[in-house]
């Protein structure tokens, strides 16, 4: 359908990729409803070429993977679209013209298509799989991407990419205990060193900034502050 | 829109997630455009549980991370997918209950929400960035599940699973290197060695089995003895 053509164009500009290719569609070329779909990614469906069959398709390519929904009698080595990905990255490192076949909703691949395929990609999936073209592009386009993104794993803003500096923290944790050593809360008294040492290992998890240990240390500064007057209240 | 809530039920299901919390959605519930959009994931819609707004929907989970568009001013760790995926799993396989939290598509999460979460996911794209929930749902539902996924990165059907014996190559390669000399292919003489070693690495690439080896060798045959009778015509 067209629409799914139009929600490939678009996935594919989320990851980077721009030349697409359409074998034999079974509907109108250009298609408004594609157009619709496609939102933003209107360039992409502009240059789409379209051919009557995969030997022209994919003739100027070096390396074809192709995707296909399940187990199947294959001959092929079999990629997770992660593999599939890094060997297609690594081919167009090396200057050769890389290409993925997606197959129809219906029907996947034929034989013809699959012969001229260096390989083939499976999606795992729950027992459940039910992925549509959009889809199937969106995740290997995202692989794509990934194979050449440099974002580390997991990492913090600028502004708070700087850790207080050991002094900082050390004049809170004195601050601190120095408070609660006033409240009598570390009871019994043998247990203190324990207590002190997890009540560090808590508040070092939390990577503070220099901002962050002096806003903590005038936190408690305003928790004393109102037990005093408390209890000269009374 | 209900549509997307019925995509992204689909996109779970596609990766072994079931349990779906809706927060204050701005469209009738249950929602027909959903249900027709979630085909083949029903289950996943009726047993949704719909919230007023986030600290109820996020009552029970013991780790959140929230997914977000893009960069913002964001005072907590930000995970790729796939570091997210691994950091959830390692938590459910300890006991805890886990969710991710996707914000609306206009408005992204806001500032209640965020402070609720242990920390935020950003998918990683290209400059163009456009993708709706149920283009999220499917891309983290996809990293949740090879988080715990065992497939190989490559691997072939098991028809071809066992190679070739050594004999078998052998067999092969002295074969067609046998009619390869009566032939003269190999010239000038002292490259033969050379040759010989390049033919033998590019069989050795393709993997064979011993019905494969053996193919090859009846080709060799089909080949030799239409050439003699070739000749012998002339």
């Amino acid at each position: 359908m067209g629409e799914n053509v139009g929600a490939a164009a678009r996935a594919m500009k989320n990851f980077g990729l721009s030349e697409l290719v359409l074998i034999a569609p079974k509907f109108e070329w250009p298609n408004d409803r594609a157009q619709m779909l496609a939102s933003g990614a209107a360039d992409i469906l502009e240059n789409t070429r379209v051919c009557s069959n995969a030997t022209e398709a994919l003739a100027p390519f070096n390396l074809v993977l192709a995707t296909t929904a399940r187990d199947r009698d294959i001959l092929k080595e079999i990629h997770t679209p992660e593999a599939a990905a890094l060997r297609l990255r690594t081919a167009a490192q090396a200057g050769a013209r890389t290409a993925i076949l997606f197959g129809g909703e219906r029907a996947g691949l034929d034989n013809d298509e699959m012969s001229l395929c260096d390989a083939v990609i499976t999606i795992p999936t729950a027992e459940f799989s039910s992925l549509n073209l959009g889809q199937a592009v969106l995740l290997l386009g995202y692989e794509w991407l990934k194979s050449a993104d440099r974002t580390p794993a997991i990492r913090t803003r600028q502004t708070i990419a700087v850790p207080a500096t050991r002094t900082e923290l050390t004049g809170l944790f004195e601050h601190l205990e120095r408070e609660l050593d006033v409240a009598q809360f570390f009871f019994p008294p043998a247990k203190r060193e324990t207590m002190v040492r997890n009540i560090r290992a808590m508040i070092m998890r939390s990577g503070l900034s220099d901002q962050e240990a002096r806003t903590i240390r005038g936190m408690i500064v305003a928790l004393v502050r109102n037990k005093y007057r408390g209890q000269k209240k009374e």
